[in-house]
């Protein structure tokens, strides 16, 4: 916990969160719920949200209006570390990706109708939904390139495109897709964001990609392929307005951002404290024990730092979000980015090897996050995106315009 | 193909050899076959087999006696670099790891007696074999603390312990089993090598251990638990002699990380391949293509020149060991074992990224060895055992002892 | 300006000292400035701190009841970054090593006589003085080995021993020695720290240290070699007590880490502005400038995160140590020490790259931090100390006790 | 010495070069020899210059009917990596660049008369010469824009232009120099290369560039800024023929990039010795040496494997030259150019670090090649330019055709 933004909040519950985890949820990182079908591990962690509901955490993320405890973005990062220190944190708190982005998404934009519709059963955990944007045959990080477009006819919208890494896909009630509804507008108005439903006909879901080995990878944890062939859907799917899709898309990936780099933090504690454990308890067979050899001294020292400077960058820019919006500190989302998750991946790294041939086993938690979070620095801008984004910014305030454009989103899970 | 060490044979074989597998392997890497069950392919595979055969490229490690090329190491290293341009490769021309190791100990070690009971139906592809060497209990970098004891009662041993990464015991027909014989000995003379059916009373495959997610791996590609209780054998199952164990896994390691070095290169072509393809044909969606991009050239050039410089090691020790034996150049076989497996996992990872998305599923093969040989870095002694023995024996030169020694072998498979 | 630890002194001063840095300071930052004698420019720079007084800005680091503004450590640790953007900065604010960290020591450990005669003209930068640590014989990061005595005779302590490194003895009126006293001591309580003035008999400057190629590197800028020999000085000039010297080190390198954190901080910022103009206007040749290239992207992007990060742990950092104590953050200095250190290098680096040949001229400042920062690595204490040390006391709370006691200080500037 | 590519000849003359460079050169390496003027080591040197004629090792890159040993590319090679050992190896034998370059060039390009007036006495080493083509205000790695005009009047050239980075000009008795003659001709056939006796009216050295703090650099050391104002020159004094300027600075730089690689590989031997050697002398202070420490026996594994892999690769490719040009094989130069250079640069990172606070004075080698090295990212083609040279080269292997063209040479030196 970081003092420098703990608040009066995050030290009553971050400990609560703490202690429930360590009791009811980390019991369950088996081999077994680590691998294969997810809607395995997912019975017994819908239990558990009964409890969470009983503890008085249930929709930390909402405001106080709809019955949430009201967290800033600051305050929710520092939640969001502490649920990431299990791969079943964010599900069994309701709050996992993409299902918080709609959410809030919804919640802020989206006519009374759609919210008593969809957003009241997703707030209670009764449905899942997914995201639809990447589309395998355009760059990812160049969204103004989309081939799914929404014609308007009459009172619906009919949409055609195929999708892929609409994460989450199986099983949920419905997707928010993103299609080119003004094909003629400026290139970064020509896109919607509109509700889905799963059972309209000519939505299809392809198959569950199969992603770093995880072939049977199911329920909130899958990659779907989707196809949408003469989807029609009321034009009153439409969220906010026609164009806005991808405003709506940066609005998400903002906060987003946050909570994908909160989450890699808590990832990051929770392999330099399995490191740790390791390096004090290892003995090398000739009595003393792996901690006192000087590499793996410099990787725990490493790691510490990083994390630690990885920590105060996000806090300070979720911070700065809270208080100027996310517009406002576009470079420092950036810096964060690609900053946090090169750290998590260096740290999931070192823990590896300090495990050695465990370390790769499912035994542990790390091969689980080795192989998950490898996307970290490619999903939601690559960290090459971000970096040239961030220096064209910093060095237009020196002068320079360049003549070719960057991208600004990629693909989001 | 380095002009260096080309010979009249490895120009006449490795072309044969690469469009056999493009034509009949590549094809077989499907997200199907690369995830799962390692038996679905494996049946698949036996059926190539017969067409290497018929091309008379079965058995080309073998020595012209017993009806191979009689191919030098470092000809066979190139042999190796082109079959590891798929997962596939080696299974398919009956080379593959472990059953190439103890087809070379037994043909050179054993009785006829075991030659002939093992050893044929072994190079014949009929059956298969395991090296039980690591213990979940003692640190895989110091082989002379091990648990598994070989007590002599009359005519045979009785072995007692527990063994894991017994890689490939799932549907072996026997076992090559590490084991203290001699206690009282000096610590690299107590232990024996020892072939254990895997249908002996005692011995019981405990579980296919469950790593970087393929908690299916089977076969061949499974990575086996396994614990001797009481197994009997006759004493004739000893190879070469008491108390050797410990200087035949030593033999064993020499051309073993020859053979993985020079596996871990062609993986790195491949992966280089397909980074370049992707490179030269991905739009990014303004007209240019990826390749364009300079963090892309780099990545391209920094692999290319890893590559070249990692196999002119590798090869330049090969050819050493022909000439002077393996433990002449022990400080290169070292030397390259930590070098090749960090320029293979670096080239792994700048390929994914390369991809996007792509590089994180299933479709493509990046996926699969970014998770199988993250273990290169541990098994057969780790970086930081090699990076330790090379600088001790460096130093050493300079006139520094130091007391504490170096363990000298660490997990093999 | 980082937003966060602002307060309202820094918010009125910074902008003061980086207008009158930027008007009278900058210019003089010539190659013949910058290479050969010191003693050419400080004649300047002496003239440039009459303007410094006349601003109201001359004592900034003392307290109020010293006449200065009184600021918190990290208010203080601002301030350096500002006068650190040029190598002339500290010296011309009187606020150089090692006269700030013997200031600090005499000023609050010092009896009145010694305060008298020795703090007064310091501090209004009539004399400077230089610290006496570091021997050639023992190894730096390991102080309880030490060779220099001072042992009692009447009212005098004799001093006899070899020192180097003693920064800036060359022109000093006196140094603060480190030297045994009570050998017979534990180990942390054996030595002491001594004022002897320059022109006691038996003190001999051996040599200015040629360092980095400054054969000529005087005065302020000199590395000394100094020997004592039977040099003696009333027992008055003792600093604290006996047995003291070890912990006066101490408590001068908490703060003296900050101070060079916060400095090597300042050089990153201005290294990283002239990289940023230089991406910003060097033509190509072909009408593209050189920061549309994407590896100079990169290291613009990587350098601001990488600064962001190392200004918001040090400034962290400060804060605890106004709160709690250095000790009690001992980690945090460790961390931010080689965090710190390692982020300016790599700054300095990418600078240098991006300016081609010009780069490695003396006509910018870049050669002359890539040749003097090299040290920031080793001195008070070698990345390698840091490591080990913060990765030892983490492993104590896992409950690992190490028998190897780890050094504590290394040789300080 | 890589036994690979060892001769009869190289096996006869690199023992003793090395001998006689330990005896006669190594003691010369004194901090005052390492800073300052370079012409107060270079009477020295002068006069060992008679004793390396006396040994029969005078000329040893010259062709036999030069009264040289013939020796290939690659056997130069190898005596050029002993030669680097020193910073005065290379000059003691008359084969410091850019003399060597120049006699190459002359020797195969030039009239006889030019012969005779200007290489005989540059082979017996009564004169030193120059190269003269970077140019400030031109970008170095395009060299197709260029400022230095020489146009033809009557039976002369009148030559005009500004120079910088030619080396080795304070002294030379002439310089060659690139100048655009023909600008209306393709880009790379624009330029020619012309003799300038420095002795000619309107040829300037306006003044030694001061690099890396060696502001008194003079001699063959120095790095002359240049002007030439209505030079005028003999038309035979031009090399080759009109706009084949750009060919043979090609020409040049193939041969020429194996002597920097070489002599980097040379450098990064003296300082592996000189690491190896403190590891294992230097006491901790506890009785343990430094040597133990993991992270030094880290440096030196790394440092070993890298210089092995660099040596490797460089010998192929002058293997490779010799048998089929330069031109064939300039993707591996490219390649070894970048390899080396930060092999080299890292090598002599970690040995400055091994000897903490004495690596970066002047007492030892390693500050100097610290500062003098820095540079070898950046002439001849920076890090980056080799870098997408070799990508783009790769890449149109696989039908990647970039409308972008890449520079080819960069300042050279």
């Amino acid at each position: 916990m970081e003092e420098l933004f703990a608040t009066d909040k995050t030290r009553d519950i971050l400990p609560k969160i703490k202690a429930f985890l360590v009791k009811e949820i980390y019991p369950l990182e088996t081999a077994q719920n680590l691998t294969g079908r997810f809607s395995k591990v997912a019975k017994i962690l819908d239990e558990k949200r009964e409890l969470v509901k009983q503890l008085g955490l249930w929709g930390l993320q909402h405001t106080v209006e709809e019955g949430g405890l009201g967290l800033t973005l600051c305050e929710f990062g520092q939640v969001s570390e502490v649920l990431a220190t299990t791969p079943f944190g964010h599900y069994t708190f309701n709050c996992q990706a993409p299902d918080i982005g709609n959410m809030e998404l919804i919640g802020k934009y989206a006519s009374q109708e759609i919210k008593d519709k969809y957003l009241h059963p997703l707030v209670e955990g009764k449905i899942r939904s997914c995201f639809s944007m990447t589309e395998p045959d355009y760059a990812g990080s160049n969204p103004v390139n989309m081939g799914t477009t929404a014609v308007r006819d009459g009172d619906e919208y009919v949409i055609n495109g195929r999708k892929w890494f609409t994460s989450s896909a199986d099983g949920a009630a419905f997707a928010v897709v993103m299609a080119v509804t003004n094909p003629d507008a400026t290139p970064h108005k020509r896109a919607s964001q509109i509700i889905v439903p799963t059972d309209t006909k000519g939505f299809k879901l392809e198959r569950n990609i199969s992603i770093m080995g995880d072939h049977e990878a199911d329920h909130w944890a899958s990659h779907a392929e989707v196809t949408y062939t003469d989807v029609r859907v009321p034009v009153s799917n439409l969220i906010a307005a026609e164009g806005m899709g991808f405003m709506l898309a940066q609005e998400r990936l903002g906060p987003g951002r946050i909570h994908h780099c909160m989450r890699w933090i808590g990832i990051s504690e929770r392999c330099f404290d399995l490191m740790c454990k390791r390096a004090a308890t290892r003995d090398m067979g000739d009595g003393t024990m792996l901690g006192e050899k000087q590499a793996v001294q410099f990787w725990i020292a490493e790691s510490r730092a990083n994390i630690n400077a990885a920590r105060l960058m996000v806090l300070r820019t979720a911070d700065n979000i809270d208080k100027f919006g996310a517009s406002a500190v576009r470079n420092q989302i950036s810096e964060i980015k690609f900053f946090c998750a090169n750290v998590m991946l260096k740290v999931i790294d070192h823990a590896i090897q300090i495990h050695g041939a465990y370390g790769i086993t499912d035994d542990l938690l790390l091969s689980f996050w080795y192989r998950h979070e490898r996307g970290a620095r490619i999903y939601d801008g690559a960290d090459e995106v971000h970096k040239s984004a961030l220096a064209r910014s910093i060095l237009a305030g020196y002068g320079l315009e360049m003549k070719k454009k960057v991208p600004q989103v990629a693909f989001s899970r």
